[in-house]
């Protein structure tokens, strides 16, 4: 490398969480009933913005100097609507640019958080290309959805306010996509608790790299493809997920529908495959908790149409 | 009245609360930004049964004595399907009585969490005589819904929970179908806090008695008809309306699908017509804070088909 590794500190995520306080809410730990024990849900679904990516787009515009014009990002999922809603929030002008393989839904989701939406030929990588183009020659600052500083140091305070929440915390489970979540919570927590990633088989992109000893590349499928579907772990995440990732686990994309219809039927909670791996592993029986361990699962992200969750009845 | 008023005291909500605490989920409460300031939610949707009335029925259920056979109730609702639950999970049978008219869905969901279901011809009503004549004829305990101690002082435990966890709450806003649960909340609140009830121009039951200054009977109709639809107050649930509640608000229907759609595309929340009213006198400006007012609504269900959520986009 070029230039020394940027590590993810405490004191970034205690900044960012300082930032970002007055614009994502505080979300709720509940505690529910599983197998012969409890488990604390996380509810990072309730966050603004629809997942926890709110924490890192309110941190990274929140870091935004003076002179910026404005933000970009290619993204027509979550982190695209947290940047847009984050911009608007915050008086910036955003430019969101999508693959014209994106839903209509979601172009209108983003134009509504106040968006300028750039619709482009192809699929994700033309529109992430034209997004970095664009943001270059227009004095614009490009946001990583991911392999950001700013960006993991905001999902991190998830991780803070979870240790503030649950008192005796043994293990966390995290879902991992990017990494961008996992990073930012595993350098927060480090030796305080476990920390636990679950991806699905078909997104296994964090596990596959752990076996092979540094980042590799991943032709992406499945059920939680669409919001875990990154086909390589972030720097950022892999540094942090190396030294601080107890466990890498995987489950199936039946185990994912079966904790999606178990969290409607059971919390009345609407939780997106992605970010339902965590409560899968728990369910299949994947992750089996020690007696009186403290169990808490990050649930991470709700953005899905309503109909299309499962239910067991 | 032949026997002096059976008022409900803190002790009885205490006593519930004692009783229920091994099976009922402490329900988180989330603060989120709604117009200039911000509003608390007591997640009551997300407690066991789906519904605030799993107290209830929890806290009727373990006040049985050890003789009693069993359990029945008339009800192919919320309260229905929270008396199977707690039944089934305190080892006890339960039979549940439903209308011919009772969607399959929900006979199926008693069947589930482990009732017997009798389907009795006609509507509502001769559902509920066939099942005071069964409960009787059998020496099984008739549990009402909304007009019993051990239930109003379970619905009491959501009060008791909420002033723990918000400190300086100022107002509480409650939706009202048969007073069970404002008749608990407000028995414990009292002179704490301000306890504003909020029902539908079409459920008006609570409203109409205060105008009236008597319980009266009403035609029930509107969108919230099926989970508001008591056609007369409960007397405990009135007797504490009349010294507690300070305030009876109506919303229109429209207040509440417009609620039902902020609450999914602001919170992600999934909330039935009935238990929307709260966040609708908010939203419509139907009761409006004062500045630093600390303001709570209980959400309190989320028994609904998640296909029937209305969204904004």
């Amino acid at each position: 490398m070029t230039e020394p590794f940027r590590e993810i500190t405490e004191a970034d995520i205690e900044h960012a969480a300082a930032r970002i306080d007055p614009y994502i809410r505080r979300t709720p730990v509940i505690e529910v009933a599983l197998g012969n024990g409890s488990v604390g849900l996380k509810l990072d679904c309730l966050q603004v913005s629809g997942s926890f990516k709110g924490r890192g787009a309110f941190a990274a515009v929140t870091a935004l100097g003076e002179g910026t014009r404005g933000v970009t990002t290619a993204s027509g999922g979550n982190f695209g609507s947290a940047v847009a809603l984050a911009a608007t929030t915050l008086g910036r002008p955003s430019t969101i640019f999508v693959p014209e393989t994106s839903p209509d839904a979601k172009i209108q989701r983003l134009r509504d958080y106040g968006a300028t939406v750039e619709v482009v030929d192809g699929y994700y990588p033309a529109a992430a290309e034209a997004c970095v183009a664009w943001a270059a020659e227009h004095d614009v600052e490009f946001l990583h959805a991911f392999d950001q500083p700013d960006v993991v140091a905001g999902q991190g305070t998830c991780g803070r306010e979870l240790l503030q929440q649950v008192a005796g915390c043994d293990t966390v489970l995290v879902a991992v996509g990017g990494a961008g979540l996992i990073g930012g919570v595993a350098s927060w927590i480090r030796d305080s608790a476990r920390v636990v990633a679950v991806e699905t088989v078909g997104t296994a992109t964090l596990h596959d790299s752990l076996a092979a000893g540094r980042p590799v590349d991943l032709e992406i499928s499945g059920v939680a493809a669409s919001s875990l579907g990154a086909r390589r772990v972030g720097e950022l995440g892999w540094a942090a997920a190396q030294r601080w990732v107890d466990e890498s686990l995987l489950v199936t994309d039946d185990h994912v529908i079966d904790a999606q219809a178990w969290l409607w039927d059971e919390v009345r909670l609407a939780i997106e495959p992605g970010a339902a791996t965590p409560v899968a592993a728990l369910l299949s029986g994947v992750y089996v908790p020690e007696q009186h361990e403290r169990v808490v699962a990050i649930t991470c992200g709700a953005n899905l149409d309503p109909a299309s969750i499962p239910t067991v009845t």
